[in-house]
This record gives structure tokens, sequence and C-alpha cells, in this order.
């Protein structure tokens, strides 16, 4: 098991003003679940993939109904469940131990990119965050967005996630920025330099996190590729998309190997765990905690999702 | 009929400032008069449909003064009454019992897609809203937007649509998003996938309801398919839009299966009461209400309309 | 001639303040000359015309200076005379008997529809009407502006629009809309069903009163067909365009019709008054309040305009 | 010599507050020198034309540093010296006599019409300038902005350049419009009806001098047809712009044409004054003033040109 | 050695208010080291380049951490480093002593001109900056901005940099401007002609400094036609960028041409500063300074480079 994280050992950033350090420590330790390492529960993704994540062959029916993701992230161990506030707001009441990080943008991916350029603007304002948390009693932990490096669109989210990054450290709130390079000008989104890019690109944002998708190379390891782009991010924490559902085994196989060959600080999943029912998912949330947080092996860590 | 519905049993968005709870609630028992369910008449055409609505063949001479909306909402049964600020601004002082549902946005349809992808702006703040119900002693129960999913100018309507929610709640107000799938990227406007999409859409951005277009799907039963967008729609209640005009009877059976099969909580309906004239329109709003606020059957509505 | 209006038969719209009632009425009458119709004599064609209606073969050299206006307006019977906020600036010490509309937006007509869609944005706030009014102690009696319905840019008219009839009405000013269907979308600007849309527009916007083009249909009486625009329009009164300068006889006839038959409530007039000399002007605006205001025959404002 | 105007001559347009009208006639009086007419040097083109009006084949050498404008504008008899605020900035604490007009947009001229029409947008507010001329203590007159009629973003130009007008007379400055007609939709940029057409628009703007370029037409005598435009600008008073640097005898002329037949009431004058060595800039404004402030001969003003 | 400047030869520009002049002098004291040239370590191209400047053949492996950066800010004689604020804010902490200057824009090369024009917004206000340098203690002594010149998106940034020079200035900041000519108008970037008019636009602009790239041209001198952008930018110093890396005696002395033939006031450097290891980067930077700040000649700066 990883080495509890002491108070002391979280490193501020300096945008963080002087009465918000205790806050952001608070809340950076809460996320990583003392562990520095970041376990996050995905459910933003009504939007972005509207039903089609939630209904279907291999889907279980419970995942059909949103509060599936509320009873999940509620029993389940997880650093943070991001969603959108909005459904939030209307689950949040019944599930209040649950950690929330608001996601701040979301499109639908109806329009392609040989369309359109993917543009994803900002829904609420971190000041609606904070007050939607201070009356609510919910414990919203951080806030999140989407940028699509290489979009034609890419300056207005760069300026969106400057100053969400900036507004957020001001309250304290710990920041995670999705980094996608999309659009007619990327040939390749997995590309690993492009992917390095991405964290650097955060890294001058000044997030605390990045989750970027994990680099893909013909004749190359991914974890191997995947270790320049944690170097990249410096100080800011680089977890990894969960991607698309499939066996479990070589989905935790491959996390161990980011976090322990790569370096990465973490996982973001939503589809390999709210697409089974409830106890499966549970059990799932629980394996990838093992292993970004408790540091514990593949062999546990499966062993925990077979409900041993 | 309906069981009454308890102030308790109100479920409030936890954006809903403790403040405010009484007044959601209040509201939330007015517009779906106790039942938990909403009749919405829909009084926003004259933009969207210019005056083709209220003026031809088959419609009713009375339909072509913007009076004989109130005149029917006056007097028959609804939940609310929806319309543009403006036009309840010319009106509302002599119709001061008619419960309001201010439509936000509008557009006409001149437009086609194949030209330039829809895009509807807010026409007024949810601010604006309040200071005019206040002052002018309506009854403003809530407030509606139109996002068009898929829409090239989709972010910016999802941006407006999750500010219009969250401003709303925060002064107890009801919200009901109209969404759409429309533009070059969209093929099939009700393709049963992306009508359950719509009502997650929904969900996501935190509305007490959404009103979509029945899906439709060759060879399959639109009640049937239904129950998996009113599934994903979760929290946020789900009604249908009444379309065009046709008889009374299919209307409300069709009305009939989408609330008992489908689990819909109710309907917005227009042209197929403001196109007939006062009597029948007003009987119509009855019968629709018969339905979906009494629990009533298909026959008895009938039998209401029909005026035995 | 038309019974004289009283204060309490003006029906003052529910988005005027309590406190600014008796203005609007005030301003109503006023505007109206205590009619309940509207002689508005437009001076705002600098922009949208150039100096094409100023100046050539059939019009006065005295058109070319922009004083003219003013002097017509001061001596002639008009409602309100509109122009842009800046030439009243430059003219009303002089002439401060006039009464004033601030018309609030303009464009040059250089760029066609085909190029490119029309877009005409607002100049300057209601705000600053009200401050410049206040300072200054013209009689600003109310504002206008222009939608072009079916253009591209057709949402951020109706936006600005909805919200200049807003605060128009909470500050007691009176409004007037141009609102005329333009645009690679619209074949025919003249199709009676696009002029009934466009009033039905005008109401669902909440304007007082709004300003159409006379519709036109091969075979079809233009003052029978104006009539369904009229209706409607429901309580936003319609007044007609002017239209190019023609003789004064049928140019009289119209108007009357447009009143008698169609149920217009006047008229708004500039290149058919201001293109004569001083004296003629002057005798066409009597002419037309003749008809407009105070009831006359046609052959009675003939002889008004002849001088007899 | 034209006659010393006196302060109660100045007539302050209507939308200068009580308070500040003593500041506009003062600065009023200043800008023309006690004339009514206006010589304005231009100092602002290193934005539109980069560095290609001060230096090459005929330009002296002095011309290629910025100074040389300062010096100029510090020794010659001007009205008022343009610039951008930046530049002022830079030098003015040097050249503390010299009357300035904050010039607030400029664009460079690389992207042309065929690809792009032209956009130049406000670089600063007047409520700043106002605050640069109080705490530097510095004389600033007045601003100056440009409008490119035709050009597909027009509406954003006329917004801007309205608003400043209203604000700028709102603290007693004096406002210079540069309108030129560009864009795809403009086929002649000297046709003498766009240039009647432009001084128009300044004056629907508020205005209180226009800068356009002098007309231009086969067959026809432009002092002429410029008579035209000047009558159209009414109480706007026209100025036309020096164009290219050519032989100071025909540029005289042409100016004191201007003046005595067209009725213009001034020059704003760049490249024949600053690319000129320093003594032969000084006479050249010196000469430009005589005919334009004093009522000269040209045989007079070329006399001060030749140092006599 | 440069003489030691004192604070009273320190030209304060007359945007900078009263109360603010001390500050200003103070910052333009430090960041030129007392010598009234620019030694700028430039760290902000992990956007626009992404990794490909910090990770490849002939880069040291050291510079695939951001901290490399700061290590060499904090070690080698430098004037000022340059980054985005939300870098500065993951690292100032460890690095007090650095002097730094907020990049305030940036974008990534991914989509190219010939697909659309550069566009780079600003991600942070003036404002912020200082709130920031003010609670975190760090001695923030100025803020940059890039402008692409020809972009199609030309307005939008000559617009925020005007703004970002005044607010700056309004604090007591310096400003730096990147001004490049860039976009599908712009033939040959490195033009002489527009390297000149890029430093005049940054004059006009009220710049203290500006970076440029080094003209070329085939069969000229750069170092002697770089004189005329040098005179072209009068009193806004104008630094050339040090491009892509080579070797040290050729740009060592291209750096003591640009200085000392062509007038320029300094250097911005990045890339042949980072890329080496530690002990090398620090070597070269104190070797850039030695011949910016204190005067020296190529070869003594040589042999501070090669550690003599």
């Amino acid at each position: 098991m990883t080495r509890r994280m002491e108070r002391e050992e979280v490193l501020v950033p300096a945008d963080v003003p002087p009465g918000r350090r205790w806050d952001y420590q608070e809340n950076y330790l809460k996320i990583t679940r003392e562990s520095g390492r970041l376990m996050l529960f995905a459910g933003d993704q009504k939007v972005e993939h509207l039903n089609r994540d939630f209904s279907g062959p291999g889907i279980s029916s419970e995942d059909g109904d949103p509060e599936h993701l509320f009873r999940i992230a509620d029993r389940g161990k997880i650093g943070v469940f991001a969603a959108q506030l909005g459904l939030i707001a209307r689950y949040g009441m019944d599930y209040p131990r649950v950690p929330y990080l608001v996601k701040l943008n979301s499109k639908t991916d109806l329009v392609k990119a040989d369309q359109r350029d993917p543009i994803s603007r900002q829904l609420v304002e971190v000041s609606q965050v904070e007050e939607f948390a201070r009356e609510s009693g919910l414990a919203v932990l951080g806030v999140g967005y989407t940028v699509y490096l290489g979009s034609e669109y890419e300056a207005e989210m760069l300026r969106e996630a400057a100053q969400i990054v900036l507004q957020a450290h001001r309250r304290g709130l710990i920041t995670v920025l999705w980094i996608y390079p999309r659009g007619k000008a990327v040939r390749d989104e997995r590309d690993p330099q492009l992917i390095a890019g991405a964290t650097g690109v955060a890294a001058a944002l000044g997030s605390d996190f990045v989750k970027v998708n994990y680099p893909r190379k013909e004749g190359a390891r991914s974890e191997l590729m995947f270790k320049e782009a944690v170097a990249a991010g410096g100080r800011t924490k680089v977890v990894c998309a969960g991607g698309s559902s499939r066996d479990p085994e070589s989905f935790l196989k491959e996390l161990h190997d980011q976090i322990h060959i790569s370096g990465a600080a973490g996982n973001a999943t939503g589809r390999n765990i709210h697409q089974k029912n409830l106890k499966e998912a549970v059990r799932m949330c629980d394996a990838i905690s093992a292993i970004t947080v408790e540091d514990r092996s593949v062999e546990e860590a499966l062993r925990i999702f077979e409900g041993d």
C-alpha cells in the first residue's frame, strides 16, 4: 500500500492565495485519498456520447438510469466522481458522501471534425460552482474542462482553461484538464509526440492533473512512449483515459503499467465501470483504486474485482 | 384520478438555494396541478412558424388573433401557458389567473439547416423574467429554452441552457428545455437513440422537464422506444411535443400511451389546441388534462372533448 | 375627425413598471396625437440609402441638406420624427418642439444579401437614449429598431429587439420595430404570409408598433391581404412603410385603404415627404396626418396637400 | 485672414451634457485655431501602411524615426496631431505643447479586400483616453476612428463609431471620423455618390468632423462633385484626405479649391508633410494652415512653404 | 561593460500614472539589469511547439522536464524569464529569486495558416497578473503578448495588445510584444520591410520592447536591413528572436552584430539555451548577458560559454 501522504507534502501552486492553501491541501488529500494519485470516476459522457454508452449490447440495463452512476460513486472506492453540475444537482442531495468534481464543459459528438472543428464551451462559472457547493453542502473538490488542441477554436478553449485553473486555485479547488488533440489539422490523435505536447500544455496552463489518451504507435510500447508525456507534464500530474470497455484483466494490467512503468498518477475511468451492474461496477472501482491508490498488484486487484 | 402530490414529495434539486426551496415546491405543485405531471399549452410558435400555424385551411379564424391563445389559457385546464415575455406583457394584465412560463428563445424557420445550422439565442435574461413577474404581479412559474443538438452552434445553446437552469433554480423557478437534434450532422431527427440522447443531455443540464419529439422508426413501436428516452432522463421528467394537428382520438390515445406505457410525465401541445375555435380548444385542454393530470382513460377524455 | 383618446384608454403593457405607467401613457398620447394612430416621419435613411434618397432627379435640392428634415418635422403635423441619435444631437437644440424617436440601428445597403445576409446592430443603448433625453431636454418619445427576419444573423437582431422593447418599456418609452424578411432564404420579401409572420413576431417581442412593407401578390388586393397581417399583430399596432416616392393622390388613397380596409394604425413615411421642397413637404405631412390622425377622407387630405 | 471665432459661435451638439459644454467649446476653438476649420496632421499611418510611408525613395531619412512626427507637430502650425495613444504616450512628455487627437483604431493593409473585407477595431476606450489626458497633463482635444462602409464588418464599426461619438461628446471631446467605402461590395471607392453617402453617415453618427477621400470621376470636376458631399454632411464638417505625396503647388491649389469651391472645412494631411525633412515639413504645415485657418491665397501659402 | 543606468535615465511613458512611475523605473532597471538592454530567456514554447523543442536528437534529456527552465533561470544571468502564468505558478515558490515576465497568450502551431490564419488570445488579464504577483510575492517585472500582423484575426490581437500595454503601464509593469507577420496574406515573414513595419506597429501600440524575427533577404546583410527596423521602433526598443538552435559562436556573433551594428536593445532566446544541459545552459545565459548587458566582445562571451 502507498504511504499515507501528509498535508505538508502537498505542494500548493503559487496561484492559490494564502487564505486558501489549507483548503487546497485538504481537497488534494481527499481527491487522491491521501495517496497523491487520482482515481477519477467519469460520469460526464451523457452529452458527448449521448445514450450510446448507457444502453445496448453488453451494457447492464441498470446503466440506462442516470442514478446508476451515483449509486456506484456512493459505494465504490473512488477519489472523485466527475459530472456536470446539473446532473449533480438532481441527485446530490441523496448522495451526500460522494466526492464531486464538476465537469465545466461538454459537447455532443454529432458534428464531426470534417464538418467543423470541435468546440466545447464552459457551461457554468467557477464562482457558480463554489456557490453551489456552499449552499448545497456537497463536497465539491475540484473542476474539470476539456480542451481540443489543434481545433480551429483552440484559442477560445485555451482561454477558458487558463481562467478556470486560475479561478479554481483562487478558491482552493483542484483542477483536471482533459486535453485531446482533435480537428482537421490533427492526423493521429494518439501520436506520442502530440500526447506529450498535451501534457506540456496542461503544465503551461498550471493544472493539477491532466487526462490524456494513451499514446499508440505501430511497433512501439505505449507504456514507454507515455513516459515522455508524464515527464513533459512536470508537476502537472498525468492520468490516462480508461477508454472503451474491455476485459478487466487487460484493463487493470495496462493501468498498472501506466503507473509503475510510465509514472502516471492515476486514471479516469467511465465505461469500464458504469456499463457493469452495480455490484460489478463497485468492485471494479475498488480494483482500480487498489492499483491506483493502494499500490496493489494486478493479481490482488483482479481478486478484488472477482469478489474474493 | 392521480393522487394529490404533497409539498414534501417535491424533490428539490440541489441548485435551489435553501431560501427558495419553498418557492420551487410551490411552483412545481402549481405547474403540475399537484399531479407531478405537466400539461403545457404552447403559445410560442408565432416566431418559429410565423403565421402558418395560425391561419389557413382547417384552422379556426379565431386563431388569427394572438388573444385567442390567452382566452384558451384562461378557460382551459392547463398546467402552464408558454409564450415569449413580450407577448405575455401585452395581454397578461387582462389574464391575471393564467399560469405562465416564459419561453426565453425563438427563431424563425426561414433559414433551413442546409443553408446554415440552426441557432436560437436567449432573448431575455432570467433576472429580467423575475423582475417582470414581481412588478406585473403575474404568476410566472418557470422558463423554457430550446437547444438544437448537433447544430454547429450547439455550444452556444448548451451554455445558455445550463445558465438558464442554474439561474432559474436559484430563483425557485421551474425549467423546461425543448431539445431537438437538428442540423446538417443530423440525418434523422426522430431516431430513437437520438431522442434518448436528448433527454440525457437535459438531465446533464439539470432541467426539471424536457420536451422532445416522439421517436419514430420503421417497424418499431414508438411508445416502447420512448421508454428508453424516459429512463435516460432520470429525474428530469420527459414530455412529448404534440406535433401537427390531427384527429383528437388518435392524439389522445397516443398521449395516453406515452404516459402509461413509456412513462412520460406529460405533454406540450400547441396546434392541436389553438387551431380550434375557443370552445373546442378549451375542451381539448380539458381532455388533455384529464389524461395527463387526472389519470383518466382515453374514452373519458374523448367524452370531455366532445362536451358530454 | 377621430375621437380624442383619453389617458385611461391607453393600454399599458405589463412590462412597464408601475412607476412609469404615467410616462408611457403620456408618450403614447403624444406619439399618436391622441388618436391611437401613428404618423411617423422617417429621417433615418441617410445610412441605409446613403445619399441616393436625398439628391438626384425629381428630388428638391433642399433635401441635400440634413437640416431639411428638421425643418419639415418642426412645421409639419407629425406624430414623431425618427432619426439616429447622432443626427438629432446635431440639430435638436434648434428644433426643441419636435417629438423624436431614436432609431437605434442602421446599416448601408452596399452589401447585398447574395454576398452576405443583412445584419444591422444596435448603435446606442436605451439607457443612453434616456440619459440624452434628460440632459438635452428634448422630447424623446420612443425608440425604433430594424430586424431582418430570415437573415442568417436573425438571432442577434431578435435578441437586441427583445432587449430594446423590454428596456424601453421599463422607461416608459414607446417602441417601433421595423421588420423586413430579407436574406438568401427569403424569395419574396412582400409575400403576404411573410408580412403576417413579421407582425406576429413583433407581437411576440411585445412592441407597441411594427412597421412592415405592404404585402404584394399577383392577382390579389394588397389591402385585403394586409388585414391578416394586422390581425396577426394583435395588440401590436401595424403601420406601413411609405416606400419610394410617387404621386400624392395614389399615395394618400393607399394609406386610406390601409387604415380603413386593412385596419392599420398609421404609416411611416420618408421619401414621399422629404424629397419635396419645404412647403410641399409640410403640406404632405399635414395631408398624411389628416388621414391617419384626423380620420379625414382622401379628398380632404389631397386638398390640404394642394394648399387649399 | 479668417475672422476669429468666438466661444458663443461654437454650436455645441445636444449630446454634450451641460457640465461639459465649456470644455467642448474650448476644445473646438483650439482644434480649429479659432477659425472653425480643421488642419489635422495625421501621424497614425505606421500601422495602416507599416513602414512604407516612412522610408524609401523620395522620403527624407528623418522620417524613419517616429519622433520626426512629434518634432513637426511641435514646430508647425497645426490644429491637431492625430496618432495612436501608445505612440503619444512614448513621446508626449517631451512635446507637451502639441494638441493631440487620439486615433482609436488602426489596422494593417496586409489583408486585401478580395481575401477578407476590412475590419478595424477600437484599441482603447474613450474613458481611457480621458484618464490618460488627465494623468499625463497632455492636451488631448479629441478622438478619431475609421469606418469602412460597405465592408461585411460594417456593423461592428458603425456600432463602435456611434459609441465613440457619444462618449467623446459626454466628455467634451471633439470627434473626427475617417469614413472610407471599402470591401468586395465597393467597386469605386472614389465614386462621388459614395463619398456624399459617407459624409451623410457621419452626420447620422453625429460626428463633428468627417474625413473622406476626394471624389474622382472621369470627365467631372472633383471640387464641384465634392460640394454635394459637403452639403450631405450638414453640420458635420467635411475635411479631405491629403493622399499620397506630390508637388506642393498642386497640393495647395487643390486644398484651396476644396475649401473655397466645395465648402470643405479643412484637411487631414500626413505624407505630404512628414515625408519631407523637418524644415520643409514645418513650412508645409504652415502653408496648409495659411489656407485652411488663415484664409490665405495659394500664392501666399506657397511663399510660406518656400520660406520667403 | 556598459555604464550603469541611473533611475532618472529611465524614460517613463506618459501612460504610467504618477503613482506608478517609481515602480516602472524599478522594473525597467531590473529587467535590463541596469543596462537599458534586455536579455529575455523564453520559456513559453511548450504550447506553440508542443514537446518538439524539449525532446529529440541534439536536445539534452534534462529539457524534457519543465523544471529545467526554472533551474536555468535561477542560476544563469538573465534579465527576465518569460513563461505562462500557469507554469510560473507551479514552480515559482521554489524559485523566488527569478525575475518573471508573464506571457499572456499562446497557441499551438497545429493549425497552419493555409487552413486558417493564426489567432492567439489573451489567457489571463493584467489585473490577474498583478494580483498573482502581490499574493505570491514573486517578482513579476512585466508582461508579454504575441500579435500576428496580416492574420485575418489581426484586429482582435491588436485590440488585446493595446489594452495590455495600457493596463500594464498603469501598474508600472514593463511590456514586451512579440510581433510576427503571418497568415495567408504574408508571403515572406522575414521581409525586411515587414519587420520594420512590425517594430513601427509596436511603437504605435506604445510597448517598451518588441521582439521580432531577424530580417532575411537574398543578397543583403541582415544586420544592415535590421537598422531600419530598429529606427522605425523609435523609443520602443527592439530585440531579436534567438531562433532555432545552432553553434554558439555564430549565435553570439549575430547577437553582437544586432546590438552594435543594427542598434538592437537585446535578445529573446529560448532553444539555444534550454536545449543544452543545465551547466551549458547557464553558461550560455551568462555569455548572452555578457554581450547584451555587459557590452563584452564575442570572444569574451565565447570564453564564458566555454567555462574558461
